[in-house]
C-alpha cells in the first residue's frame, strides 16, 4: 500500500512542484488538522449524546425533543453568524447531526424494551 | 423575547427538578460547548477551502478533486475509529462538508470566469 503523503492528487498532476501547489499543500495540511479535531469533537458529543439516550429511555423520554431543538438551531446560526459561517449551514450541519444522534437514540430505546 | 436558559424542553415539562433532569441538563451544556467548537472549526475549515477555491480558479483546476478526497476519506475513518466514533459516519460527515466546499468552489469559479 503506498502511503498517502506519497500519492498524487489531482492537484499535484495539473500544478506538479509549483508555489500555487505549495500553497494548495499548506492549505490542505490546515484542513486535515481541522478535520481530526472535528472528528474528534464529534466522537465526544456522540459519547454525551449516547448517555443522553439512556437517561431517555431509563425515563421513557421520546429519542427527539423539538424544543430543545428549536433552542440549539437559534443559538448555532448565531455563533454562525458571529463565525462568519453561514447560518443556514449551520442549521443543516445541526440537522446532520441530530439525524444520526435520534437514529441511536430509536436503537438505544429499542435494546431497552428488550 | 424570552432567554434561552428561561425555556422549557420536551424533558423539563415531563422531568421537572428530578436528578435526572440534572443530568440531562450537564450533558446538554456539554453538547452545547461540543457544538460551539464544531462551528469554531467548520468557520476556520472554510476559510481555508475559500482560499483552496480561488487558488483552483486562478489555476484552472476542476472544484472536485477525487484522487485528494479518496485519501481524506481513508485518513478521517481510520481516525474516526481511533477515537471510537462509526467510520462511515465520519465518511459522510466529510461528504456533507465537501458537497457545500464544491457549491462555494463552483460559485468561485463563476464568478471568477465573469
Amino acid at each position: 500500500m503506498t502511503a498517502a503523503s506519497d500519492r498524487r492528487t489531482g492537484a499535484d498532476t495539473r500544478l506538479g512542484d509549483s508555489a500555487p501547489m505549495a500553497e494548495l499543500r499548506a492549505l490542505r495540511a490546515s484542513i486535515d488538522n481541522i478535520d481530526a479535531a472535528l472528528v474528534h469533537m464529534l466522537a465526544e458529543r456522540f459519547k454525551c449524546t449516547q448517555k443522553v439516550g439512556h437517561l431517555k429511555a431509563a425515563h421513557d423520554l421520546p429519542p427527539a425533543d423539538p424544543a430543545r431543538e428549536q433552542i440549539q438551531i437559534e443559538r448555532l446560526r448565531r455563533l454562525a453568524a458571529e463565525a462568519n459561517l453561514d447560518p443556514d449551514f449551520a442549521e443543516k450541519f445541526l440537522a446532520f447531526i441530530v439525524r444520526e444522534v435520534i437514529r441511536h437514540h430509536e436503537a438505544i430505546a429499542a435494546n431497552a424494551g428488550n
